[in-house]
């Protein structure tokens, strides 16, 4: 657990309210809304609708709005991880702790599951109830569409699968994971701007910030995935070198991996130097990605 | 092929004109994108983009704006038939006279190439391009999303696949293909009213027609799947029965079916009484689904 108290009560908060928001939100009834809560509630840690909530916060904007909106970058995230583990992919049978959703659904409604949430991400930002300015809706539907498709975490994860059992180079896997993983933590920073009115030209620190850590992200995630405990993880571990994945840690070995995660940090953390005590969420969040065993 | 020289042409048209938009729009480059263009060019009726198209024309709408949002719908059509046809699913080898998107590129690319057509269609459909308007785009959004999700399309396949070998009343068929086609055929006529900025209270008449279509079409369709010729129809037919899929032909007899999307046709043209000689577009459409033979 992260020892400041800020950033304690910030993932405990994020962590009860989007779960909060994906039952009052997400369909009910019926094998396909089981299977999408499955996959939706109960797990994560929420770095997403955090940094979404926390930008958005920043500037101002209605917690409501950002909660909602932070439900739909999370909806974008857990769909991702269903579709990640169906056997075709990475054929993972945990996920969370729990069964993945394949494994306790079947594989077809775990494709239909996937595939819904991910329309349900769409339809929960184009709603009035997200903002009641449609300038701000259209334009955060922008920002996660251009995240999460070809140029963004698809085009990522099919960079991961045509990497496999290639040496790849330090660009190239740099590459892969801003798109497997940068492309959507950005648009969380990028959404909460849109939510608080901030205009483009004043969102480039944040996107720095945001690029800065998605990659000291993925280099903690394969420290664990590395070295990491099973138990906390709530998943299996130790698979990424069984396939032959590319990673930062295969590229540069550990020490040197943690290094350059420490720096990307401080790197992040100076990207918000114009902003005052409003921004301390942000820069606890970047010291904790670095800092978590799971 | 039709007779009427208007449909003729209209279809002619709108085959051309969709293909070429996407190709200018879909992304160009490696494997994924090859496989997301083969999902999406060059096959299908295209019906989806006809009735936006017709419909945002009859209201005065840009040609070009209803041209990128019917690339946006037929994308979430085009998506869906690749995860439909996966193994896990359908298990269907050949599509609009080619191989499925899984036998061309793989499970996995199909399942992310499936994934990427849905992201394209909302930020194809978020774009400023797509309409001057943010509320016409927001809107737009939303109609598709709503339509593509849980409580439409993806929703109706689901039923599809959990009524396999039971027997289910015409009730429960009608709503399952309600919304597995017919949810998407409704929200392209009024996305093409949105587009034309006809208000919600004005499109009752609009979704009438589509309603209707929308169950013709079905019926015609297993009428196809029962009678017709598998090289006109590009795929392999007489699966239905095989897989104990509950269809109007099954529930009504042949000769009965035939006569219900008779009446639905001559429904669908009386919701357009208010409308004169500019929709004389949809009511050929309305003819041509059960006329036609592939």
């Amino acid at each position: 657990m992260p020892t400041e108290p800020l950033l304690a009560d910030a993932l405990g908060a994020i962590a009860r309210d989007i779960d909060g928001m994906f039952d009052a939100l997400l369909p009910s009834q019926g094998r396909l809304a089981a299977a999408m809560r499955h996959a939706a509630i109960g797990g994560g840690k929420r770095l997403r609708p955090l940094l979404l909530t926390a930008t958005a916060a920043m500037h101002g904007a209605d917690r409501t709005h950002a909660m909602r909106a932070a439900v739909a970058i999370e909806a974008i995230h857990a769909y991702s991880l269903v579709h990640d583990d169906l056997p075709c992919m990475d054929d993972d049978a945990m996920r969370h702790g729990k069964p993945s959703t394949h494994i306790a659904f079947g594989e077809a409604m775990a494709v239909l599951a996937g595939d819904a949430l991910q329309s349900f991400a769409f339809e929960v930002l184009s709603d009035p109830a997200t903002s009641g300015d449609p300038f701000v809706r259209a334009e955060m539907v922008q920002v996660l569409a251009l995240a999460s498709g070809a140029q963004g975490m698809v085009g990522g994860q099919v960079l991961d699968i045509e990497g496999e059992g290639q040496a790849l180079d330090l660009p190239a896997i740099t590459r892969m994971q801003q798109l497997k993983t940068g492309a959507l933590l950005s648009a969380a920073v990028e959404m909460g701007a849109v939510l608080g009115k901030l205009p483009a030209e004043g969102r480039m620190h944040l996107k720095g910030y945001a690029r800065d850590i998605g990659l000291a992200f993925q280099i903690a995630d394969d420290l664990l995935d590395h070295a990491g405990d099973e138990t906390k993880a709530g998943k299996a571990l130790r698979k990424d070198a069984e396939a032959g994945k590319q990673t930062f840690v295969a590229a540069l070995g550990a020490d040197r991996a943690r290094e350059q995660a420490r720096m990307l940090v401080d790197q992040a953390i100076a990207h918000l130097g114009s902003y005052g005590q409003e921004a301390d969420l942000l820069r606890a969040v970047a010291r904790y990605i670095v800092e978590r065993d799971h």
